[in-house]
């Protein structure tokens, strides 16, 4: 009987062998874990560091508690055109917060947002950004705070295609934090925006828990509400800029452990992937390129002081870290495209 | 058939029963997660809370993703008598770097250091400690620093124990850790000593990793050594003062979650604990209470400025906070005890 079984389940696999050659593409996608990646040298880069740093006999085996991928947000997992959406957010807030604050008619540079609407925020310099978003974010508990956000987040719509920005998020590198997360990675948002604006969405959005979101923070007061009840205020003082040599000085800070894969877009990310870079053992270094027009934006690096200048190119090139192209590497851009 | 192995079942289990109750103590300690705590009832409410926040249909059950646990160090896990273990690092390379130092002869606090040796200590502000940490960490590596305090460590002893300082952590305090971690809550340690100096040992002597070590924290400033590499090099300058009010603020910006049970010892844990108690659900207060001369240390809360001052205890004993007696409630203090 024995004899018999044997015969049978090999007839079997044969058999079984000989329907997957004829399986059509769309099944054999269905164990893809990248299916909005086009196959090409960056979906297998990401496979390929997954296999070796994930296989125990593997050299390049990372231990999971070393497991640590970073990700820039805005330009990396989300739209960031035309405006960042923290800028638009605490823009709209001047609006809606003007009437208790009459000074700002005459002070600069929440005037020339009053006057002209978000038309003036093109000539605003990064001060100006910093002063609105201090301003407008000034004297909120940390709780209010995420309150505020995640109801404007519901009804605030993205000015070229009409939906909320929450809708704007990159599907691939959805895919591919899922992927990490599947395993053994954790996945940590490494933001130059505000901790506490991405920490509001980004479990929902991203499946990224709060202890895993660093950005730049304000710092916060310990106070007794009028209850007696303590509260977190928000202070209008920056406490960290995550942005640029911020990235790996806000890594340790907050981790305490260099990332083993780190996912950026701009001149913003050079420090954190050049930190991630000059570990010792594996690591995956990987700009998101622009280059797509029709279906997002069209930047650099043809620019000289752009997001992703000609040095930030220039220095992947020479470095070995990955370039992605959306237009090439990108089968999907949006979960919303059919 | 049924009813006879029914019949033979619940004989054998009244003969189990019998048999249990002649048990002797040492067999069921063995099952005992807390064997260095003497029952009574802060031990039962470690266990009671464990239970109803672990248990799917308890209506204070928490979700996993939310079970934060958060441990001063200094006085909560370790000795912090007569002085906090770091600055008795910080007062040795004085002395080891006086060499390359030679305007510290004639600058205090340094001089008093030099000439009178640790027994200077006693007479230190809050302000000099600051001074003498920040210029002896200043421009290390954050990886050199971790090398010089793990090198300090291994050769450093206690002046009355005669032991290293990681062996004067408390048995009791790292069962409680593991307990509670094997019931899926992640141990955050919140110091008012130094993060990158937790860090260095908090993994081996704790089972804590650096992203779970919230703790007082200089800049750092990420730069290229002369042979190209980035590094990460401390600054001289506070960043983050983790006590006193600064726990729940270092807490929301490094983990973004409110704890559900928290462990201290002094006024500077007293907002880490008002924070925690003003949680909606289940949540666990506790003090370590240093009332065992004989064993450890006795101070407070006779003395009026003590880290546990009358008011703290007031405060514990109206808002339902657990006051751990050394005395009484720990069987055994230190793992070197047999």
């Amino acid at each position: 009987m024995q004899t018999i079984v044997r015969i049978a389940a090999s007839r079997l696999i044969v058999a079984l062998l000989a329907a997957a050659a004829w399986m059509p593409t769309a099944l054999a996608a269905a164990d893809d874990p990248l299916p909005s990646w086009n196959d090409g040298p960056n979906k297998q880069a990401i496979v390929e560091f997954v296999r070796v740093t994930t296989t125990e006999d593997s050299p390049q085996f990372v231990p999971v508690e070393e497991r640590i991928a970073t990700f820039d947000n805005d330009g990396t997992l989300w739209v960031e055109q035309p405006l960042y959406t923290q800028v638009v957010f605490a823009a709209q807030r001047v609006k809606a917060l003007e009437p208790s604050h009459p000074q700002w008619r005459t002070t600069e540079p929440f005037r020339s947002l009053l006057d002209k609407g978000e038309a003036a925020l093109a000539d605003f310099s990064i001060q100006d950004f910093a002063t609105i978003v201090a301003e407008t974010h000034r004297g909120l508990s940390v709780k209010s705070f995420h309150s505020e956000v995640r109801a404007w987040l519901k009804t605030a719509r993205h000015p070229r295609f009409k939906r909320p920005y929450t809708e704007l998020i990159y599907q691939p590198m959805l895919e591919l934090m899922q992927y990490l997360r599947a395993n053994g990675y954790r996945t940590y948002i490494v933001t130059g925006g505000g901790q506490e604006f991405v920490r509001a969405f980004a479990q929902k959005v991203y499946g990224v828990p709060p202890e895993q979101v660093v950005g730049s923070a304000a710092g916060t007061r310990f106070k007794y509400a009028k209850d007696g009840r303590p509260e977190l205020v928000k202070l209008p003082k920056a406490l960290l800029i995550d942005d640029g040599p911020g990235k790996p000085e806000g890594i340790n800070l907050m981790i305490g452990r260099r990332p083993v894969a780190v996912f950026g877009n701009s001149t913003g990310d050079r420090q954190m992937l050049e930190w991630t870079a000059a570990r010792e053992g594996a690591r995956l270094m990987m700009l998101v390129h622009h280059d797509d027009g029709e279906r997002e934006y069209d930047y650099g690096p043809d620019s000289k002081v752009g997001p992703f200048p000609n040095s930030l190119m220039d220095e992947a090139r020479r470095d070995g870290w990955h370039v992605i192209s959306m237009k090439r590497d990108w089968r999907r851009i949006f979960a919303f495209e059919q």
